[in-house]
């Protein structure tokens, strides 16, 4: 039988997203109105691992007062960080070598000894697989974890959604949005780069919703002539202009061999974003003037969409619902119309990309969005 | 075995919505994909029903270059109504009787008279109850009928949601922000009133989303006096003032009887709507100053979200799809994480209400928003 | 010679408005710069008038913490009131007896016994007459007073704008751009009611840039019957709905005696507000659907725009400067290009009414508006 | 005596800029109100210099419905060009030698043979400086020229300000609000490069109304090791990120001759824009992260402000109103609280710079923001 609850810790680790700090408060309300005490971990882990950063606590405790009107606010009040990983803390040896050893047990010592009973831990799949082995070693120590899916990518597996994707592709739809009258006033080709090292969720998704003529995602290798045939039928049919939007990983056809060879003479470094290098590629084919924007780090702060904040929230609560009902090494996901749990280790590692035989992808074919396929 | 489809019409009818344009985009370029050719019908079915209403065409062809640019706007380049029902047109005999008759046949006659095998209906309960007739009517004359669900309020059965609520949950979120600093500086009651006769999700996503600190829905008859009790916690706590959200259709607890009373008295109509009403009975109450804010209207229109253009593209794009494959007599359906179909007949005439045992209801409890009960 | 300044106090009077905490963190940021100490007077002077209102002081220290991420909130750290006045302020006799009484002595004597040397009034008329009381009483006993401007309504004189109207009337449009889908889809009048009881600036300037048909403001009393054949001629141009702008304070012609008139059978206040009236009385006349929405207070919240972030800047900045150069009894104004100072007592009891013979109103002609008149 | 006007031409030149719709229907709706038509030239003045380009006409009469709901839509409905000025057009000789010509001429020939009397021309420096070369060889041949001012960056001469530039101000705020959460989240400095070559008002207004800690425009030449003083000082004081916001046109001390020893290297082309070089340059000297964002087109487009639309309309208008009263060679200009008209040789080839004795600037030294001098 599980022990009751009477302190729980919240920390959020990988990069930032709007609704952090609306999760943190419903983990925060959830767990007070339910008398238990929450703190907060500064920075990921670091709050534990790095104590001499702070000036006062690496773990502090929470109060109502600071999670008051932070539900609309992007960014997250405990910070966050994406460098070093708490599995593979780099540590210098007196002789100057750099090994990495893995600190988790030193996690859930410093939690066990402030007589924290639980962790929610909130993040991407670095993050999860971390609170995954956090709940395997912490277990039996006292330490039940539960984790909060977060990915402005949406490439996390089994959630249909998470808390910040909607924003990202609402702001990326209005900045396209505004690039269409001037791409059209002065008859350019313009290349959006957004964010989607893997999976193109947010291209595809902000592309569509912003009626861009042409999507490049990971997932579906382009052929650039099948692109610039789409910019010239657009002219023909007296269009002259064109959007493009493109993930960040999106790859050419047999791209990954293109990338090797470009490698290995030395010139990867210089041929900049896939935004820059489709402008440059496009124009020299279609002979039209093109442009890149690179949205990037826009589209991870701002105030959380309505719909992300719900999700925060909800995500939020559920977290410190599992935690009572002595639930540990779960992920709370989204599987609509409710949330549910799903188990920690069928998360970690595994990349939700577009579902090609989807009907989204379809609808980009059938009202002649070019996928570069 | 299905004939195949060679001229397709659409129509919109009841309350405009942010996200039709973007259907009927969809619809028209699905359609001319597959080498169909689209006819509009104006202002519901009005376009056949009163063509003396119209100067030029109440059916007309809509071209490739009528639906440009127009996802992200509002309204429907069709028009709509939401004035009369065709199942129970009423007409007035020589005698000046007012009778009720049913013109579903009219239209299928019009309709294969030019030819056109298919219909696309958008709409509401009503809408969808009449295109379930069109279908039982039409499907031996030749006419396949598909419906798209549309409803600001979300309180249609068998889809998650559909296109025109996350806007409005949006833009209410937005005025209930709004509020907030305005409440907090005056130290006042807000009473914001938003759609839903029925169901209160606009109210409670909004609500939450917004952090208001009670929300009052259909789904949950209020005791005032738990309200009146919230805010009182909440000026204890040196909180001087706090946000009501309001679904218009909201009832007190033994509500009915209250009005049934007040009616009596032909007072009703001098009550105003909920926000005023609760407005009036919170400052009596508490004895602190309150104000209503009705949203109403602002509601309805509006440039759609991301979400709502892409699940408006989706239904659209599917709904061709339906008629392709052979389709009649379905509605398109939201399913995350793809779209499918539910008969016509499944959906006409239920009403989907918050689930009171969702995690969403559970969440607001648990961050202390009083529900009113 | 005028003292070196070492203390200021900082008041926020009136009704809400965007950008107050803008000028707050100027005003700190740039008094501390200079050396100084700043204390905030809570609610108006509530903190000085009414200290058992406040658990800990009423009049309290301003650290660079607290000011820290206000700029883009709403509302006001200070708090504000639109209820009483010191120098009328209202005492209840040992016999029930009630009388005003003008305590601006309490408030220089309690500042001045804090060491106060300066104090900045941010607030409208009401405020900036008080202002100058507390100066022509203050200064003798080495108390200097600087006023900032703040109105919505955008009616005060001898400043060209203040913070808050731009807001207001940024976010007035975005409604009314979003009510004309509605209106048209539906073919209804919609009736928009803004704020300005005095002057019509926010009505004129929303209903200009969201291209509404027909605006009354005060300054212009309008003629019901202007307005409806604006509204038929529209009609006999294919044009089914129309959208009119309300300022609260508009009157038909001949309009107060129709009030007055009302006003002994006793209905007034059963009339409703203008747009309620307004829209009665068109769908009366021209037979068409007529519908009112009441902006109201949603004009004074939300986060102010960056031209009133601005603006609010400059005059916090500038009140501090104008109290380091000796000012005294000024209000700091908009003078495009640059901020200077008038006299308080050139500004109090003066109302700015919109020109009517300046080119915004020769605009709003020239594209065919109907002003009522 | 000038002669009434019957037929008037407009044209758009320049980069895009969210208003010129406004300005197209203002001056579309005036006109027409004065019984004139008007006519739109395609693309600048392409629509006359190269015919061939347009399947139809390259100058085309614009009716009331092409102006119907235009105003709050980026772009222009005419098109605009900044390739190629008809002072010095490119021709090439059958000996394949390139010439430019002055083909003024032609269009004045042009306009007078469609018996057009009248022309407005919206555009920036370039543009004004031919619209008064047409004004002075036109009005012989009865071709009357007004200017409207059009300038994103805020540098025209002789006006305070015009539209297009507060929508690119509040889009940029916009980004700068959406990066401080993410710059703080991850502890970096965050470098965000605006548009202004030759003025640094976006950068100044939109910096400040955002709090960025660091703005750099042309007008200040800044001091590397200023910024970076500025980035350790607040790091000091626990505040462990940085926004430095700059205008394209900045420049280091010195940075002139940086520049050329740079080029002589061939090593210009590898700097990228100024932001890319201040993060480098920054994170070398901090030792602290930093990153780019590069707003550049985001800038142009998207629906105006509600600020900028009136003003587009009041300029629209407003030159109507100059030609109807006889004049030519002038610009309509603001001049709180009305519009003015100045010469136009008063206007070209001059460059309104920030104003570095003004209170915006000493507002920013007075809140502690670092202008790198």
């Amino acid at each position: 039988m599980t022990q009751p609850i009477k302190r729980i810790a919240i920390s959020t680790g990988g990069g930032d997203a709007p609704g952090l700090n609306a999760v943190i408060r419903a983990v925060t309300l959830a767990a007070q109105r339910r008398g238990w005490e929450v703190f907060g971990i500064r920075e990921g882990f670091n709050g534990i691992l790095l104590p001499d950063r702070y000036p006062v606590n690496g773990v502090f405790p929470i109060t109502k007062d600071m999670v008051r009107g932070i539900s609309h606010l992007g960014g997250t009040i405990l910070g966050t960080t994406n460098h070093g990983n708490p599995l593979r803390f780099v540590v210098t040896d007196a002789d100057g070598t750099r090994r990495e050893i893995d600190r988790s047990d030193d996690i859930i010592d410093h939690l066990r000894a402030m007589n924290i009973d639980a962790l929610v831990c909130v993040g991407g799949d670095g993050t999860l697989t971390i609170a995954n082995v956090l709940h395997q070693k912490g277990l039996s120590k006292g330490l039940r974890v539960v984790g909060v899916p977060k990915t402005i990518d949406n490439d996390l597996d089994k959630t249909y959604t998470t808390f910040g994707f909607d924003t990202a592709v609402a702001f990326a739809t209005d900045c396209i949005d505004r690039l269409h009258s001037t791409a059209e006033s002065h008859q350019r080709v313009m290349v959006v780069e957004v964010m989607g090292r893997y999976a193109g969720w947010i291209a595809l998704h902000a592309g569509m919703a912003s009626t861009a003529h042409a999507i490049l995602i990971p997932e579906i290798p382009y052929d650039l002539d099948k692109i610039a045939a789409k910019i010239r039928a657009r002219q023909q049919a007296g269009r002259n202009y064109s959007i493009v939007v493109a993930a960040e990983g999106a790859l050419p056809k047999g791209g990954q061999r293109y990338l090797e060879e470009k490698a290995k003479l030395g010139e990867v470094e210089r041929l900049g974003g896939i935004g820059e290098q489709l402008a440059h590629q496009l124009q020299e084919i279609t002979g039209k003037e093109a442009r890149a924007v690179v949205l990037g780090h826009l589209l991870r702060g701002g105030s959380p969409t309505s719909f992300d904040r719900l999700a925060a929230m909800r995500f939020g609560a559920a977290a410190v619902r599992a935690l009572d009902e002595g639930h540990s090494g779960i992920m709370v996901a989204l599987a609509f119309p409710n949330v549910n749990y799903v188990r920690l280790e069928e998360v970690a590692g595994r990349m939700k990309g577009v579902d090609l035989d989807g009907d989204t992808i379809q609808t980009a074919r059938d009202i002649g969005i070019c996928l570069g396929d």
